[in-house]
């Protein structure tokens, strides 16, 4: 069942644009992993939070991905730029008025 | 510049899945006016809730939407069906590593 993981990184004054780069960077082992698609944005609003949706072929594709090794990397170089404030949600997909 | 909308409906108990019918209607009004992914979900661990995440093309789409017979057509009959609790963010999409 497709899931959808969707959240909000707190960042250190200053670091979102850095956050954002690490996030964005082309990965092809993402999709190879099940990630079906995975949107990073900002917001006037909130100047010091990376914002996050994804979408995954399931929820243990998610679960796994944490461990790859890219990912971890990834993981690895934000943490220093963030604030520790995480916020968000995960959900089963049931449906799209789309399809 | 896409934008993202996400978000969590609170329902009243026992109304999920109604509010979850509503929502999926198929709709090729929604595509044609800048809807790029609007993903409908549940969590076991929060039965009384209901989650979306969508894709526009640009935020000004989504506000216009709003204002779509269809659309309020979809809001006036959930909103019985709703607990008047509602979470959720929004956010200007900057990038993805899968593109």
């Amino acid at each position: 069942m497709t899931f959808a993981n969707v959240g909000t990184l707190g960042v250190q004054p200053g670091r979102r644009d850095e956050v954002v780069e690490i996030l964005t960077r082309p990965s092809s082992v993402l999709a190879e992993n099940g990630c079906l698609s995975y949107e990073v944005g900002v917001s006037d609003e909130y100047p010091d939070t990376v914002f996050v949706s994804e979408l995954w072929v399931s929820a243990d594709a998610h679960a796994a991905s944490l461990q790859l090794e890219s990912v971890k990397e990834s993981i690895a170089a934000a943490m220093p730029l963030l604030s520790g404030e995480f916020g968000g949600f995960r959900f089963d997909v049931v449906g799209s008025p789309l399809r």
